[in-house]
């Protein structure tokens, strides 16, 4: 299905709407799976990557039932499903459809990147429209947004902007990511300046022809949340980009890290966390609840720290402008 | 199934065997399938995914059986697959695995890139094997090798190093492009040195701790032939790292463009060609041939300006070690 609204102020509205800036990480791993999802498919399909796909849609599904009210976005990973094969990428399209019709947007983690029609055929699997023999069908793997990588430059980038205007879905470039090494690269400096400040000025570039009526544009960035100096940076250079920013809870950055990704009015960015709220039924904290429940709790909580925290944050961002 | 050998020794062998380093890109685009093909695949299934992932893998077939005793590599692309969702990735499986059969090493051209666990998902899937309910089964995706996109740094490869080197099979890490627009951020100048060349020597730092018996590792390096000058800079600078050179044929590259990717034995690069070997048959110079006989010589062309430019190139860098 096409959507003719513009993606950033859909996104807008769903963090409105829900009063947060959350995105469940749809992340399953098969060996952290509760038993009984686990012995269940099994006895059904036995050591099989039929099996395998079950549990990861049926763990998702309940995840999903569990948090859809609660959060505006949710993000599967393509490799936790690419793991088991043709079988694993099922249950993510179980997945995507069963969170697009709960009311969740979806974006579909995938950090996929190539050039020309290459690029155009990843582009319309994930954001647009393929022709089949004459008709036009939706990308199989359709989701509201996709994360892109920009090392090739903008012959890479420009067929998902293509895709994701005609058909009003987004993209989040990766830019600073959460991880230890994505200094290797990314961090080198420039005329002075680290790589990531210039791939955030061709961020800002390949985003600035269409606009949102919420003044963000459809081509987002990846920022790691365990990065918050450079998060602040960015966001002061990216007056127009939206963050998805991985990173919070199990890869250790708090809502303190991530304020400085936001805006003055506590908006410009997601949040994402998945281990700590997927197999929060695992942890000591949530001992007790099914893994259902603890995802909710962990989901309200997170939910609870970030509002705290956007909420000096803005009080703060708004002093000097009120001198 | 897990091969104990080198990667870089099972693509030297092949390469010696058939006397030629050429890669036949499968990138079937249904738009430019033979018209008999897609008629019976229509007839059959409708205007349906599953009558496209059916017509690209009867099309692959045939490159296959007339490419197979000339090559030692073909690369499918998956973006050409993902389009088509999961009836697209079942050709590209059935693909890969009569390509196999067939004697050929495949290279995945999937450009994937994540961080640890994350990355260890791709890598499992394409390069080695996945752990379900206790068993261990080959991954669904499984190539020889794979393209891998840096820009994450060691955090982001070295879960496919790992995958690779328990398997016996290879990466090539992109490093420079060959589309227009590569430069925007692979030629960016660090300390007077671009960014390619750093990331170049990332990839020999990646690839040093195994190499096979041929001097390679199993860590290589994509090099577009669109920029001969700087491939043979990189061929310099990288003495052990075997280049997948995309570039030759369709995107304007000769066999002069791409012979200084070559060591002075002429080996340690492979070449790739897509269109220009695929849809043969819609160009004048193998006007009135199938599909088949028209990609069988096409590639037979290829392949002898590759030997004659290689002889040259071979040649001439032995003379100054003659002297």
């Amino acid at each position: 299905m096409t959507q003719r609204e513009h993606f950033a102020d859909r996104l807008h509205e769903a963090v409105a709407r829900k009063g947060n800036p959350v995105v469940v990480g749809l992340d399953p791993r098969l060996e952290h799976l509760p038993a009984d999802v686990l012995a269940v498919c099994q006895d059904t399909y036995g050591a099989t990557t039929r099996a395998a796909g079950e549990a990861l849609w049926r763990f998702n599904r309940a995840i999903i039932d569990a948090v859809h009210d609660l959060v505006p976005v949710v993000k599967p990973q393509l490799a936790f499903y690419e793991r088991y094969g043709l079988e694993g990428l099922r249950a993510y399209v179980q997945t995507v459809q069963y969170a697009r019709e709960a009311g969740l947007l979806v974006i579909a983690d995938a950090k996929r990147n190539d050039i020309g029609p290459t690029a155009v055929g990843y582009a319309e699997a994930f954001l647009g429209t393929t022709e089949v023999f004459g008709s036009t069908v939706p990308g199989d793997f359709e989701a509201d947004a996709l994360t892109v990588n920009g090392f090739l430059g903008s012959d890479g980038i420009q067929p998902f902007v293509t895709q994701a205007q005609q058909h009003g879905r987004g993209l989040f470039v990766l830019v600073k990511t959460s991880n230890a090494s994505s200094g290797e690269l990314q961090d080198l400096a420039i005329a002075g300046r680290p790589l990531y400040e210039h791939l955030g000025a061709l961020v800002e570039t390949w985003g600035a022809t269409q606009r949102g009526a919420c003044g963000y544009a459809a081509v987002g960035a990846v920022v790691g949340a365990t990065y918050p100096a450079q998060g602040r940076t960015l966001r002061a250079q990216m007056p127009h980009t939206l963050f998805l920013v991985p990173g919070y809870g199990a890869q250790g950055a708090t809502a303190a890290d991530v304020v400085g990704c936001f805006d003055a009015r506590g908006y410009g960015a997601i949040v994402n966390a998945s281990r700590s709220i997927l197999f929060a039924f695992r942890t000591p904290a949530y001992a007790g609840l099914t893994p259902a429940d603890a995802a909710r709790a962990a989901t309200q909580q997170m939910i609870a720290e970030l509002r705290q925290a956007l909420a000096a944050h803005t009080s703060q961002v708004a002093k000097p402008q009120a001198l």
